[in-house]
């Protein structure tokens, strides 16, 4: 066990420090203060972090306009204007994503919009606001674009949503497989090929190239590799039967972070690398034109910048009546399941340290719970924590800015935290708290 | 297979009725009118079912006061009146809770506050409201509640939250055990009964009995015996000790509702048979006065009195590659895993029925899945469903009523969803749907 006072670095923000008095600072602002500030539990952005990490991208794939920022992970128009910033190209998931990037006043033509479910509103946005690639989920979707480009006498470019057949998931892969889901269109069946012959006769579409996703948390090339190989294939055929030359390829997001110490950080550069000569190759050996890569990290991006702040409430020892672990200690935070449903719903893990100054207690077994009236609201299920931690004290978890504030939730009344972000000293809200009044407002009288 | 047309009466609320037409109607209001108007996804409750259920539960209990309604399963100021009018009590498990019912003007004596993780400002609103009990979760918090109230010049009713040993989920109960978790205070170890000591000496709180909770989705009256039992020794043990003989026993929730066609419904009047003489009997073994006994439905009364309603979008027949099942349709709808995680948190099933007329369909493997970016978006995994559901179809999942909305988010941009009442022909909004402009309401420029 390493002194439970570091933060590994390469799990906490990059300007995440502990400092002499023991109070940890994210660019050099101190936790507690926050705290203070804007109450807990609160999300704290390191946004130099998140450029950072932008850069990398961007740099590892060979410039910013191959990375596009999935939203979903964490959208709010502080964030878009970061990604703006940055050159990156935005995705978005639904409508209200669309909306909330446009809001940011995001430029539509760098924006790429998904789902497997769109509406006519959703498509018809994405046309008038000329959005620079939809990427078709299927069939209908197809023919239902393409009529509402050709009313808006427009062209509407498109990539197809393929499914190569690839289950890439944390450190393995399988190469079969991974049909039996809700996106796309397959590849096998022919089904991909027929969808783009389609397009490319579609009036109303624009075929620019194929889109898959093989997973999410995934360390190494080798499923993407492996995808890439197979729809290229596809660009073969299409070349060879349709005379195009499909000019992008975009192999989708689910690079892998590290939630605890024990995880290895992706090196982001040898998988570019090991990804972008895969595809040169197999282009080269298909004899076609390597298309334009496009990749879209969102977890990869965003959850590494951020810590989710809470102040711990109640203390208590709890003989379990197990004789492996007889006495058991319940921290509550003043969150819970509604701010961070990952441990509850994907068993999730997070790095938790306190913030607010040195521990030196012995290490005793630990659960970290929220406070909502359910015995399973559960954030850190078996850890060995400083018993020295009391009622008052700050703990954060690291590797919180994906997911855990979009999938918020208002039960047992939670109000949404607020999110702020630090840079070189400074503190910006991104995101107000909630009030009762907000919980309220929605009532109908 | 019965009729895919039938509504099974158990499961869907009183008031649903398939019509001849094929259109379901609730309380005579029918969805496809209800999905015009307020749009889908949409919940929509059956108000005399809710009010159906509460006067059976209070019937069944000997009385409207031995009920209280926990709210955690779902709060809005309008159930809350419901409540208030049926003559129950209520339970609200955070300070937010409490602050929406007394916003609905529920009399704050006929509250109950529970919590793990209460902090001043909920235990100070509780004293200063007059909230009829408060349910200690440990020694602390007892300490901070005394001081608070004594500070006010105020005598806290309070129950002792004590955890009996029993669990009992689900058709099946453990005597043992169920000691690890983060609710209440030990009766095994002595710790409630020194809790209740110090409560007793303690000027500023009136310890009026013992709370305990033996788990969810309890079919029996097994579980809630063995737990009234031991809780009540400990009744006898105060008595005897301390010359106390505390007047009330609240005996929790966890009341099974059925969530599909197989399952059968809870016989309520049968179970409080059960428990209440199972209660007397104890008293008089052990020679003390049969306290008052509370208990706290939620789900039994809330869930099964409402529905959710979606749309189908996108239909797609899948070649999954497994020889088992060759292909399976996907329906997409318009919610998912935003309105309710149950499925995928919980592995929960529901009883889903297209209600926008009769179908006719072969029935052939299927999985409804949300619109949301993520693959485990699924809200029945897997189900025989007629192949003739077509894209603007209304489906409804039955026995939505709890926690589907409570634990709702804003992922993807899902906006939440309207909620809306029918009774007799009539339909009231509860809750108005969310906008984008909600969405943005917590940017801060």
């Amino acid at each position: 066990m390493k002194d439970f006072n570091d933060l590994p670095a390469h799990v906490w923000p990059r300007n995440a420090k502990r400092e002499e008095d023991g109070v940890v600072t994210i660019a050099g602002v101190p936790l507690p203060e926050l705290a203070e500030e804007f109450d807990t539990p609160l999300y704290v952005f390191d946004e130099d972090d998140f450029r950072s990490r932008c850069q990398d991208m961007a740099r590892a794939f060979g410039g910013p306009d191959h990375v596009h920022y999935a939203s979903k992970a964490f959208i709010c128009k502080k964030i878009v204007n970061w990604v703006n910033e940055e050159g990156l190209c935005l995705d978005v998931a639904s409508i209200n994503e669309l909306k909330i990037a446009l809001a940011a006043d995001f430029p539509a033509k760098r924006i790429t919009a998904h789902g497997n479910n769109k509406d006519a509103d959703y498509l018809t946005l994405c046309v008038e606001q000329g959005v620079g690639h939809v990427v078709l989920d299927n069939e209908n979707e197809l023919r239902q674009l393409d009529e509402i480009a050709r009313a808006h006498d427009a062209v509407q470019p498109v990539m197809i949503r393929v499914k190569p057949g690839v289950d890439a998931h944390t450190h393995e892969f399988v190469a079969t497989s991974h049909e039996d889901q809700k996106f796309g269109i397959s590849l096998a069946t022919g089904a991909a090929f027929d969808a783009a012959k389609e397009c490319l006769e579609a009036t109303g579409l624009r075929l620019v190239g194929l889109h898959c996703h093989v997973g999410s948390q995934v360390f190494n090339a080798e499923g993407f590799k492996l995808a890439a190989e197979r729809v290229l294939s596809l660009y073969k055929r299409i070349h060879a039967e349709l005379g195009v030359a499909l000019p992008e390829l975009d192999l989708g997001g689910g690079f892998g972070i590290p939630y605890m110490e024990y995880e290895e950080a992706l090196d982001v550069d040898a998988v570019a690398r090991d990804l972008l000569s895969a595809v040169d190759r197999t282009a080269e050996e298909l004899d076609i034109t390597p298309p334009f890569v496009l990749v879209e990290p969102g977890r990869a991006l965003v959850a590494g910048s951020a810590v989710a702040l809470y102040r711990v409430g109640t203390v208590k020892d709890v003989e379990t009546g197990h004789n492996e672990l007889p006495i058991r200690r319940y921290l509550s935070v003043d969150g819970g399941m509604s701010d961070n449903i990952r441990p509850a719903l994907y068993e999730s893990e997070y790095d938790v340290r306190v913030v607010s100054g040195y521990t030196e207690g012995k290490m005793v077994d630990s659960r970290i719970v929220g406070f909502h009236c359910e015995s399973g609201d559960i954030l850190v299920d078996e850890r060995k924590l400083p018993d020295d931690i009391q009622t008052g004290d700050l703990v954060a978890f690291a590797a919180s800015g994906g997911y855990q504030y979009m999938m918020s939730s208002r039960y047992n009344g939670a109000v949404r935290p607020a999110v702020v972000a630090t840079r070189v000293g400074n503190t910006k809200p991104m995101l107000r708290r909630e009030t009762i009044e907000d919980l309220l407002s929605l009532e109908v009288d």
